[in-house]
């Protein structure tokens, strides 16, 4: 597969993700019983959020769904679905948490990557990888004004960390950046499915 | 009237337009009964809020009120003048709708102008627009824990979707900046004023 | 003094003043008895938010815990220790108030010398220096969901203003930066100290 193929696939994926993030969004305004453009901020900001906020932080030059406002559409596209399908998207409850698990399991390590292209020293490559994975929930629950979700202790951020971290090893070890992505997405992955699996938290403080 | 008479008009709107979004701030400071300085960060997040998230996303070499600090010296005004004459301010509620309204049309016209200016795709220079005129409010609520007002079913967003929309129209059909200005925030501003005046909603999901 | 020893001693005091900030969010976390990824978010949030928002907002190229990220690690560090010696942290609340006090102190100074550096007009950076030393505690309370600290009617942003001022009018007074600063810090430290020492409030609005 040539590297152009797979920047294809990744880029389709990543629209995917954005697309899922973006639902798990809309759900919430439905739960609420919420208007539709409560559905598309709520869409909107679980979908780009974190990497809108790492791309700020990076003073990158242009924020990703500026460049290609495809992300944007895609946000508004599974929100207005959701408007008029929520029935059956909350319905999808269960499946959404396993193409979330797939989402943040890519963003963490695209988001590390995006951070080292921009300079970023490993720590902060690692804590921005997390960052667009997660600080999107992070913003649609404190604009839905309910608990964090990112603060049940479920194997969440922990799956990010490995992915975030396992691809910043690879890259020191020197293995190509695609076959990286590839490894450190599916041990996230793995990590989070597993949690999904068995129900396995993590211990909070007491 | 010349161009340069247009844009002073329209600056000192803009200038008054901020300066009733710091009041709407800082009245709900007021009916938390909390000090000075929280009417002024009220004020001030509400007034400038919406317009600062939007030249942070274009990455402009200097956000609005950094440039001309005229905006935020207003916003502390409108905050001490709450403070002080708070009761007073309070009955005005009905009447800084209307205000608001204005204010709002404006913005979601200007944000889409500036967004449009620094090469934004249409897409992105109207949710720019919109979010120029409302994330100052939804701030507002978040820090002061209230319910957003974003989230009432009135005909809010969709007035200033209306007037970025019909302003990205107007310039499409190589209607002259100032007078798409002029037509667009009209537009808003009656959509917003007709909902006001009949106390018109939006259905919710249920 | 030389200056080199005198910018070494701010520099290892801003560290200490971050690691601070970082424990009193941590024991927010430990208050709700969350898991260590939440002491972490908490840790880091409060830690070096206000500093963030001002290196965004003033558009600088690096934000400053990307350039040197001693201050992120430092933030993870004392967000891990709280995590495992939460009951010996928690017991230190008083004291923190105190070493608290002297971060606000200094950061209300940092910040409005760094904000000037960038050009900001004088208002601009009073308010970068405000905004420096307190909205990590609002992004803290946000996340955590709970009253914010800062609308607590005590002289609190009145301590950070005093030094954000007085700074500023000893530098148009021609003062010695050095001097100034430590003038500046002081004269904020001390007011916080009285008002903390004196248990002294602020009226807030009825």
């Amino acid at each position: 597969m040539s590297a152009a193929t797979f920047d294809a696939i990744i880029y389709n994926f990543g629209l995917f993700a954005v697309f899922v993030f973006a639902l798990t969004g809309a759900v919430c305004a439905a739960k609420k019983e919420l208007d539709i453009f409560a559905f598309i901020l709520a869409g909107v900001v679980t979908g780009i959020g974190g990497g809108t906020l790492r791309d700020v932080l990076l003073n990158i030059d242009q924020v990703f769904w500026i460049e290609d406002p495809a992300y944007l559409s895609i946000c508004i596209f599974a929100s207005v679905i959701t408007y008029y399908a929520a029935h059956w998207v909350v319905h999808l409850d269960k499946f959404l948490l396993w193409l979330d698990a797939a989402g943040i399991a890519l963003f963490a390590v695209l988001g590390t990557q995006k951070a080292m292209l921009f300079g970023a020293p490993p720590l902060v490559a690692v804590v921005m990888g997390v960052m667009t994975s997660t600080i999107g929930s992070v913003l649609r629950d404190i604009i839905m004004q309910q608990r964090l979700v990112i603060f049940d202790p479920e194997i969440y951020v922990t799956a990010c960390l490995a992915g975030s971290t396992s691809y910043l090893a690879l890259i020191y070890l020197e293995v190509e950046p695609l076959t990286a992505t590839l490894i450190a997405s599916s041990l996230a992955f793995a990590l989070r499915g597993f949690a999904l699996a068995l129900d396995i938290r993590f211990p909070s403080y007491q």
